[in-house]
């Protein structure tokens, strides 16, 4: 169960996506609209916003994640040739616009916020400005990234702090919607704090730690427990045995056996339990174990967790010394969405939103300050991009004309330090599982509220 | 929104998975224990069955799908030197064990449900006999692949029959979770009865119908709203228009506007509706359009909208003709994952089952019979597989030693008529959106009950 880690653990975490033909993962208006913006000659510049309406039941705030990822497609956006022959079969696009396609890359800038960086609603996470047909392509591809990874890392945060230091291990990837999500999931587990992954493959790709025990089925093709535990240990020497199969309890009793048969060669890491009630079944466990003076042997604890029944075995005492965590946090179960939204907030230098009911935008380029107070974060102030107002700001500038810039080079164990670091410094009832009764304040600038306004008065009219 | 679809419409949907790199798609104990098989010399045949244990709530049946993306993966399972390298790395596995996994191949069998077909509780999906290797490594890629698809399929079955007949069109892209889950729902929708994707790589990747209108960013970036629907009817005649940017009857009146002073060519087919009180806007637009004489035009509803929504708009009599649907079919947002497994059955000739709290497995193969009295679907019936039992099989054999067999290759639009002839079959109290008060009824045979009760003493013997 220690993590295993290989050496490219702290490569930059680049993504093959954009080379991997993604051009067409866009819903279809948006290339109508850039035969549209094509044939009507609309390429001046565009702001385009992305940011979440509002928060999902019983959290206190996101954290930010999916960056590189996006990064990493605008980089590389090409049209394919199979691709434009798949969008001539639609009978839709001009040999004219088809031929502009082949050449098309993104050349704009994108403005973010840190991967790890906690963030609230209607706050930018990104921007980007780019020529209209460029910012608007790349909607489907940055919503959905953006969305699943920032989705993901927000409930994972929540079940490492109920955990309270414990390591919990994701065991979602069967369960996740799909290969990319399990594969993105780790990534953005492993930065919000959690400490390794099942997944082989996103220990490969991205160098996250990769842990696990045993299966059930392993012990089943057994002609008993007994010999797959010694089988087993006799392998891998520091293992967690699983023990729960047929009789938790007869289990532990057999691995105690084993410890007395094996003795000094017994090194048994951890057993894991896997059903039943967890809270009496590891106490009963931890006091087998002492009485039998392997008190060094630890408990790991999984099956249908997710951050309030964490939260609950760690209050209780439970002596549980790690956690696997899967389906719930591999979901966001409780909150498998949130309402995201990349919105055009400026076009050719103009201020630019929509009225439609319940959905407000901020105009123009904007900006993130968060305010301090004795080393605490207290506030946000959504201003301008050219304000000059107190706070740190959040948005930096990490893709100039379709180049990745420093801030956009990502180290993950960077990237989780950050969000750890970030995170400790919101106000306790913000941290907590259960929803703050104040909400943690973020405020629009006085210039930006003008600004807004003007820019409602002048499409109302 | 007339769906376009690819000549290519009809070709099998085969996945490029397996060559893609994916055997490491796997949980770290897989890979641990198939070390752990091969120096126990652990090869003989296992059986596993994947099974969901329970119906979420308010579903009255599954819908199962994923099948062609499970067979795909088997035929082409590889590691590459890439994977074994990176396996190298962790420091746990052998050079014999590796080399051995360098030529590993699935060779075994698959016995499933066809894609489309109506499943329950404990019912196997599909049956994989292989020897135990082979059977277990794909554990994580099958269930993640089953689990995703299944979900999706049944959760978008119900939007279809919420509709009665009236198209939907996924929206859902930008909010799924990740690239291959929306990819991979376009498809299973489509399975389910959904008109078209706006999801275009899944309209080239499997043949789906494409479908899209536009977007608030391309009516916000034209100086007004009779400029852009200009621009975008004489481009797209028959297109549909988006009214609501500012104010959604001002919207409907500037199309009215349009079509006055267009005459003979304007051929807009709809205006779409993407917020407000969807019922009382498409009255009043339905009632503008009637007097203005455009009654030929039509009304597409989209916005937040989910089964429920759906089914309320049309026994409410809102006078809408489709409706696009996101992020509540995309992520199955009121129960985003199921309660599936994939359980050793069956090894070396003899029965296994766990008997872990409240998880039971039947052992063995099995094959699930369906009853049926005046061409309606009435009982379910599992038995062993080489029972001779009343009821159409469900299970059969669609990969025999790794090769697919004509049962396990796949025409979309096949699965799609399957699935609308087996739903149909069932009572209608299943097929219903409220829960069914009587669930469908699945017994266990005699026989099966009897070897599960043989089992069960095995092993806790």
């Amino acid at each position: 169960m220690d993590p295993s880690r290989a050496d490219a653990g702290t490569k930059p975490v680049n993504e093959d996506s954009g080379r991997n033909g993604l051009a067409l993962f866009a819903d279809l208006y948006e290339l109508t609209m850039l035969q549209a913006y094509f044939e009507e000659d609309m390429a001046e510049d565009a702001v385009f916003s992305l940011f979440v309406r509002r928060l999902p039941a019983r959290r206190n705030f996101l954290l930010a994640c999916g960056l590189d990822t996006v990064l990493d497609y605008l980089e590389n956006l090409r049209f394919s040739d199979e691709d434009i022959a798949y969008l001539k079969s639609l009978g839709q696009f001009s040999d004219r616009f088809l031929a502009w396609l082949r050449d098309f890359r993104f050349a704009g800038n994108v403005y973010a916020v840190r991967e790890g960086t906690p963030v609230f609603p209607n706050e930018p996470i990104l921007e980007v400005v780019a020529a209209l047909p460029q910012a608007q392509i790349v909607e489907t591809f940055v919503m959905n990234q953006i969305h699943l990874q920032t989705l993901l890392a927000t409930k994972a945060q929540r079940v490492v702090t109920a955990a309270d230091s414990r390591p919990v291990i994701d065991f979602g990837a069967r369960r996740m919607h799909g290969i990319d999500a399990a594969l993105k999931a780790a990534r953005a587990f492993y930065i919000a704090g959690v400490a390794a992954t099942s997944n082989v493959l996103a220990g490969k790709r991205y160098g996250v730690p990769v842990a696990g025990t045993m299966a059930h089925s392993y012990i089943q093709a057994h002609e008993d427990e007994t010999a797959a535990y010694r089988a087993f240990a006799k392998l891998y020497p520091g293992t967690v045995l699983l023990v729960d199969t047929y009789d938790t309890l007869a289990g532990v009793h057999k691995v105690i056996d084993l410890a007395e048969t094996l003795g000094g060669d017994f090194k048994v890491k951890a057993v894991r339990l896997d059903s039943g009630d967890l809270l009496a079944l590891s106490k009963q466990t931890r006091l087998l174990f002492d009485e039998a003076g392997l008190d060094r042997v630890e408990i790991f604890a999984s099956g249908g967790l997710d951050e309030y029944a964490v939260a609950e075995l760690v209050s209780s005492g439970a002596p549980i010394d790690g956690f696997g965590v899967g389906t719930s946090m591999g979901v966001s179960s409780d909150a498998p969405d949130l309402d995201i939204a990349y919105k055009l907030c400026e076009y050719a230098g103009k201020g630019r939103l929509k009225l439609s009911t319940g959905k407000p935008v901020l105009p123009g380029r904007k900006q993130v300050f968060r305010i301090s107070e004795d080393e605490q974060d207290v506030r946000d102030l959504i201003g301008r991009a050219d304000e000059d107002l107190p706070g740190r700001p959040l948005l930096t500038l990490c893709m100039r004309e379709g180049k990745r810039l420093s801030p956009g080079t990502f180290d993950l164990d960077n990237a989780r330090s950050h969000a750890q670091q970030q995170i400790a410094r919101l106000p306790a009832r913000i941290r907590a599982l259960a929803g703050a009764g104040a909400p943690y304040p973020v405020e629009v600038s006085p210039a930006l509220a003008d600004f807004q306004r003007r820019v409602q008065d002048e499409v109302a009219s």
